[in-house]
């Protein structure tokens, strides 16, 4: 595929405002009213070419999603996928997603305190040398600047094929002091579940017989009130 | 190996007082007596051939070692293993291992409340049918079992080659509200550690090429107090 310039992305991603947000700033504390409702807010950091956020705002309609990616090329080409999974509905402008061009390293500047209900984190990047630990997205540091933003009911939802990464972030989720539940070492172990959505590296990996890793990090307190009561459940307790 | 018949095994068994307890309930509460010292004691609860336990009691003699399991076979061939690594000293009697025969289910009757400082687990059988989920050894209801037992500094240390089993245990640990702390997926990534010791069940696995998960629990308050201030500091935190 030949990639266009950069100008000519960049003027490509200026004429979709319906979709796309250039400027993410300027929506701090303000991402409701640009949705025009009060559903939660559920974002992916790092989406990359935004299969798994298109198709989850066209599977969940009472949710608001935000793809959030540092590169132009990956804003364009999820542009298109968004509006390719909502044309079969014949919508042009999905209305539930926004796809934001934002360094995560940033999140703070775009989001208010409690504005996301939940936070996607696909295949990251795993940034395997050790003196780059701190670029992982599930760093400490990086929690600090979710929990900020989460509300009450604040989740992190964590996959990745890589096990360095996977053991990194159980152990960065455990000393941080968060709650983890549903790990899973083989997210697929048991086939394809057809309502679990898969993200363009999640296809290619499990095409190549990989173990995906999963879990889900409760942080807002309404979350762990909800999860305690019945956390033993499951094993007839 | 020809194996002995039960009541050869038996015989043997009893003439070996000094290492071997046939009958753990007589001491409970009483096993700082039998050692003749008030040091920690450590228990591998289904020690197998006892490799383990008695290279940990020849290696760390600032620390009561007791290994458990339920065969009679495998506590005769583990009082062998435990001479046997003593034997380099010219000591007949290991003065800090105990091997003791009993069912994990009956713990409590063996063990007072606090007497344990720390539990491990290795290589516990995975118990792969979900119908047989309560025979696994980190089931929620051997923790509470382990929780009566340990003291104040109580930890557990488990580790595995079952990728069910740790996956499992990860939930449970998380579910049942316990800290976790240096969990490992692939153990021997980085290579052998001169100071750790393997069991019979790992050095088959690692030799086979399979990955050896491991983790660690904090039970105790003093266990947790002294985890805590540090836990974000390897984060450069
Ligand atoms: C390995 S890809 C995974 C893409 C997608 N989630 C998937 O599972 O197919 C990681 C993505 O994260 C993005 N990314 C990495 N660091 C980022 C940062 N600091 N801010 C925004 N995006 C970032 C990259 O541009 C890339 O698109
Ligand atoms: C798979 S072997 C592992 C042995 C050893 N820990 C190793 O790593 O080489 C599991 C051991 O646990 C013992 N075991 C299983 N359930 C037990 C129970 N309820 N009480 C006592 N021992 C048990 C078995 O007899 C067996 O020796």
């Amino acid at each position: 595929m030949r990639l266009r310039g950069r100008k000519g992305i960049r003027e490509n991603l200026e004429q979709q405002e319906d979709l796309v947000v250039l400027d993410p700033g300027q929506y701090r504390g303000k991402w409701a009213e640009l949705f025009g409702n009060d559903l939660p807010i559920h974002v992916e950091f790092g989406m990359g070419k935004g299969q798994f956020i298109s198709q989850m705002s066209y599977k969940h309609r009472d949710v608001n999603f935000i793809g959030v990616d540092m590169y132009d090329e990956l804003i364009r080409r999820a542009s298109e996928k968004g509006r390719g999974v909502w044309a079969s509905e014949g919508v042009d402008t999905p209305p539930n997603l926004k796809l934001a061009l934002l360094n995560i390293e940033n999140v703070e500047q775009a989001f208010a305190p409690g504005e996301i209900e939940r936070i996607y984190l696909n295949f990251s990047d795993p940034w395997p040398k050790s003196r780059h630990a701190r670029r992982r997205l599930t760093h400490p540091r990086f929690l600090d600047k979710y929990k900020a933003i989460l509300n009450d009911r604040g989740q992190i939802h964590f996959k990745t094929d890589s096990v360095t990464l996977f053991e990194f972030s159980l152990n960065a989720f455990a000393d941080y002091g968060l709650q983890m539940t549903n790990i899973s070492l083989d997210l697929h172990r048991d086939g394809l579940n057809e309502e679990h959505v898969m993200t363009e590296y999640e296809t290619k990996f499990v095409g190549q017989g990989m173990k995906i890793h999963r879990c889900e990090v409760l942080i807002g307190e309404a979350a762990l009130e909800s999860y305690r009561p019945n956390r033993l459940e499951k094993y007839g307790k």
